[in-house]
């Protein structure tokens, strides 16, 4: 029998399956939480709820929107020449935080992978060969991972993009090779931004 | 404007406040969540809902419960002649924890504050002793934070105590002094138990 009251406990349980909460922090989170106002605590599970609600993803670009399309796909300011393609939605923000990139974004939503069974077609790769065909982008810039899948979609991409004629390039080298783009600070990204080389 | 969908957004502030939590953790806290399944998210929502819904205070010892009585209280095979009295609710699971203590708890809901303007009378204190005049407790444990105030609202306790002719003991100085009685482990909190000593 758990010494704790039966919701008490299951709150435990739920906040130990974030990432980097095991059972102490839980805990601490949780005595935390019971600590709080009413308020404070359905303005958490409002949110929870919220986001699982109003967050789809944008029907041009796959970044993460509450409408039909993004904040970045709706910016008129944005320079519509240039395109940047990236794994993940979040990595499209990690992007935005360099104040270094001002067009718009493609999402593949993964990266090719035999090991985990994802093949080119479970990727966004035909929507985004069908925009370069369809719109007014000269320029390509593939920022995937500096690692062997993100390696081999930039190449698998780059075979794609070639008889469209549109320029292709990566980012430069100065992201550390070997590590998760989501762990690159703001200036490496941005340098790497800036010196990108056609492939 | 935030980079980040509205809702999305949300959430990082409502993670934001989390102890510990701070603006690239609640981040990549929010970046998982969103890739969780619905069930799950709503498990989390509904967690939190349930816990401030349900969890009440025991009645009779004021450490949190789901019904009128807490599950210590209502466990007929404690032992109903020891009495431990902790500040805070988190801290009879701490005890609870050193598998040392098999009696019953008091929960003051706080310390003898001057500064933080806390007087006796803010805290769980006439009800501890109409407890030790109308039950069959022989013997009070203190255990509260070694420090300043836990020290000065032990002695205070121990004074009003002492005319029931009830022992009162405090937990032995194997707490490291000066901390919170939270970070203390298991088996040195379990020593101080065993080697408690009269006041």
């Amino acid at each position: 029998m758990s010494k704790y009251p039966d919701s008490l406990e299951r709150l435990i349980q739920e906040l130990k399956k974030l990432p980097g909460i095991g059972r102490v922090s839980a805990e601490r989170l949780a005595f935390h939480l019971l600590s709080q106002s009413d308020e404070r605590i359905s303005g958490l599970s409002q949110a929870l709820l919220e986001v699982k609600e109003k967050i789809r993803l944008c029907e041009i670009c796959f970044n993460y929107a509450e409408e039909e399309h993004c904040k970045i796909c709706k910016d008129t300011a944005r320079d519509r020449n240039i395109l940047c393609v990236v794994s993940q939605p979040h990595e499209v923000l990690k992007l935005e935080k360099t104040s270094e990139f001002f067009g718009l974004y493609h999402v593949l939503g993964g990266l090719i992978s035999p090991v985990n069974d994802i093949s080119p077609s479970d990727l966004h790769i035909e929507e985004l060969l069908f925009r370069l065909q369809n719109s007014e982008i000269k320029e390509v810039i593939l920022a995937l991972d500096p690692k062997v899948e993100g390696e081999a979609t930039s190449m698998y991409l780059a075979r794609q993009i070639r008889p469209l004629g549109t320029k292709t390039t990566q980012l430069a080298h100065g992201v550390p090779v070997g590590r998760d783009l989501e762990f690159a600070d703001e200036i490496t990204l941005g340098k790497a931004l800036r010196g990108r080389v056609s492939i």
